[in-house]
């Protein structure tokens, strides 16, 4: 058995079932080495973005990590955007690497540089396998690491003499360490808070935005009155009709400061303290009220949810939490307008779907519109790196085939990862792409109004899509996912219905107007 | 004067005068300081890739930097693939990363990341700019820095404070370190290397394949009989009717033992000696024969064309070299091959064109079927990152507007950074794109014979372009590009033919089969 063939029985044994992959030569023995493996599945990305949101996409949905195939330091490199907001989801993902083989390191060939440099940027866990003897434990503690609480990018850099050399042996899972217990004397601590008599805001983050972690803090809420919020940007957030509603934090300071107007207190399970996403002129950074004192019930990687069910034990017994009730929005007419096109997706939105919302500006109507439509999964921009949505409503789609999954993608977003299609078509995904074609960085004409910058035309054309207009519908066919164009609302309508009763992707290029 | 100001006129005094830019809200202060200074030209990539690459082809061409402005670590790491070949290339190129505030960043606002661990894998030049008052300077010892012989990637942080607040002052142009001269006694102990009797190869690279090197070089192989080579991958290679013809060191390392059997001498100026691209088991990374003795004439970084002409001057006094006559295939006729493709081109190559070589396994045949075309500058994959063609070619076009520019491109590799179309288009740049599309990574189904490795099914499914087809005219047209389909010789010629007479890009969907 040679390293290769370790590396990737070692995975399948542990549970890792996919590898996205963008292999190049120092990666063509892992390539032979899937046929030897049957529980192993090959995706191809053509383009490491792809291959690494993809991973994100997948381990949010599936609850485990999948595998990545990257080359060398640049194919690293391709993939970083999408790995950092995995990163900020603390979603498990193990990146091989491969490399140069160790004794042609020193010839310093072109394609050689400081891969561990940049997989140190990601703050998780970075090994290099010498030997072929060592990949299959190297690739077992990378499976660990990864899913240690509360999750991280691991990342085994694989020399290709590593790879092909005999002497591989298989390792046994190495069981992840779970999540650290709250304390309860913490637990009793902010029950008091939360009884205190102070307006009090509960902000909760990572998995506690899942069903268990959303019932109670629905009953914590519905018991003591205090105002719940979800973080900004959930990895993935549960809700709909049946689940207690939990409103998100606003991306802009503004939003931040009326949702805690008045609060004395400040409760975070799992989240951040309030901070902008932005430093702005004049503007405060913190977003904590001035004179509230923050309290942590649970960090990341203490189990978060049992930390709320506890609170809620003490603050809220016999108290069940407010559930949404199940209500859509009426079908729309006319042209698309940005509450328009939202309502479509509240009214048509099918059961138990995926969202990758990458709508941006254009999408400030979407939470209202889909609240009390069934049940569904919202995967959010983690890290604020776009380029996102497409890659992984790719990889959430492999993970849950049985699952409508809609990408709601802004146009400039797209752009970054749009040979995603392909691997969509490639694997006949059920994944609709609602692409909201505004022909603007239209976030980037608020901010810049935002930060105080005049800017002219110059400026503004760096911040236009417009010139030439992108024609998403030929894109999408180039690449071989069928694509519609829609105006008005009940175009959307019509071919948003069709695309959903059609197996495989779709794409509906939906013109919209910018938000400014 | 605000930061971003002093930051633009700096950069434009020390003659700067292109900035590619994919911006995000940090750099809002930079897109609105363009408007305030006439000298700079904002150039908008939709994806990082695509910025950094054209910045890696306007300096090939232009001689001189670029600046790109990025969005943070993940901006920084969508562009690194090209820098990396940019790297490799020796390309002065001036990144501006915008980071956020500095009093921001110790709240882990979401897009933050360990930027200086991304740019240290440069191994350029990296400052941050914490002061207002500091950005000019710091602007103008990055270009220089950028500049400093043989060439680097200088990368400025510039934080979002520094970038607005008041207080910047323009600085003064820095002079760039010149190439070092060689010493007198090296140039005559390789002269007597050359006039010894025993055979020598003489292994150019870096501006020494320009035409002053070329011509040194040719005079000195014409009077010893040395064999002459130009590095695997130079960064720009001038070529064509009456320059000497100098041969590029093949890819593969069976290529380079034929190329250099028998010689007892490797003579290397601003060249390394020869070693393989990849490793391969049972097969030698250092590819210097047996018993050979390596000479460094020049380094880079030393004046590489001064030390070739003294060397002339010593061994080949009197001695012109010989310069490749003009010819040109004549125009073929069937169905596309791998072969006729080429003779295409080299029937049809204007005068003074560039030529962004992507071609990969389908271009074997194009250094003999465009030798003797009129002269013209050959760009090359210089650091093994594909992706680089399309990016390449729209910075070259920008940087000599007059000059037809060539992008031969494979398929797989076009899929990196495709969205560089949208910018030839906006820009309306004269950019005719021979796309390759074999349906395959080719080069991969090659290598992956020769690194002995068995694919099966699943294997060969990863180095499989063609389930979907990918419809380059789709793509291209909905980028904005004018798109045809050649299938044949003949139509090849006349879609290439008419791309050149009319102005802006164009891109033809070149039909060819696999190599294998």
């Amino acid at each position: 058995m040679n390293g290769a063939q370790s590396l990737i029985r070692t995975l399948a044994d542990a549970g890792v079932e996919v590898c996205f992959a963008n292999p190049g030569t120092s990666e063509m023995h892992f390539v032979a080495a899937l046929d030897s493996v049957p529980g192993m599945r090959g995706v191809l990305g053509l383009f490491e973005g792809v291959v690494t949101g993809a991973a994100d996409g997948y381990a949010r949905i599936a609850g485990k990590p999948a595998a990545t195939l990257l080359h060398l330091g640049p194919g690293l490199g391709n993939g970083l955007a999408n790995l950092h907001n995995a990163r900020r989801a603390r979603t498990p993902i193990v990146n091989v690497v491969g490399d140069h083989a160790t004794y042609h390191r020193r010839y310093d060939a072109p394609l050689d540089s400081d891969i561990e440099a940049v997989a140190g940027s990601l703050e998780g866990w970075v090994r290099r396998s010498e030997h072929a003897k060592d990949v299959g434990a190297d690739a077992a503690a990378a499976v660990a690491a990864a899913q240690d609480a509360p999750g991280r990018i691991a990342t085994l850099l694989l020399p290709a003499d590593a790879s092909w050399g005999e002497g591989g042996e298989t390792a046994a899972p190495v069981p992840p360490r779970g999540p650290r217990a709250v304390d309860a004397t913490t637990v009793r601590d902010v029950a008091g808070v939360l009884t205190g008599g102070e307006p009090v805001a509960l902000i909760t983050g990572g998995d506690a935005c899942r069903e268990a972690g959303l019932r109670a803090t629905g009953r914590i809420a519905a018991a003591t009155g205090a105002r719940a919020f979800a973080e900004t940007f959930p990895a993935r957030l549960e809700r709909g009709a049946g689940l207690p509603a939990i409103e998100r934090l606003g991306y802009l300071g503004e939003q931040v400061a009326q949702q805690l107007d008045g609060v004395a207190h400040v409760v975070v399970a799992g989240a951040k303290a309030p901070a902008s996403f932005f430093a702005y002129p004049g503007r405060p950074s913190d977003l904590v009220p001035e004179g509230a004192r923050v309290h942590v019930l649970a960090e990341p990687g203490q189990d978060v949810p049992r930390a709320l069910a506890d609170l809620a034990d003490l603050v809220a017994a016999g108290t069940e939490p407010v559930l949404q009730e199940p209500s859509r929005p009426a079908l729309p007419s006319g042209p698309l307008t940005l509450q328009n096109w939202a309502e479509v997706i509240g009214a048509l939105l099918p059961e138990r779907a995926i969202i990758a919302d990458e709508a941006n500006t254009s999408g400030l109507a979407l939470p209202a519109a889909t609240a009390g439509a069934p049940r569904h999964d919202v995967l959010t921009l983690t890290g604020g790196a776009i380029g996102f949505g497409m890659p992984v409503a790719t990889g959430a789609a492999v993970a849950a085939p049985d699952r409508p999954v809609i990408d709601l993608q802004s146009d400039g977003s797209a752009m970054y990862t749009i040979s995603a299609l392909w691997t969509q078509a490639r694997e006949d995904l059920d994944v609709t792409t609602v692409l909201l074609n505004n022909g603007a960085y239209a976030i980037l004409r608020l901010e810049l109004q935002r930060v105080g910058a005049d800017g002219g035309p110059k400026a503004a054309e760096l911040l236009d899509l417009s010139r030439p207009e992108i024609d998403f519908v030929g894109i999408a066919e180039g690449m071989g996912v069928p694509a519609t164009r829609a105006t008005t609302a009940e175009e959307l309508a019509e071919q948003f219905r069709r695309a959903l009763a059609e197996p495989g992707p779709h794409l509906i290029d939906a013109i919209v107007p910018p938000l400014l």
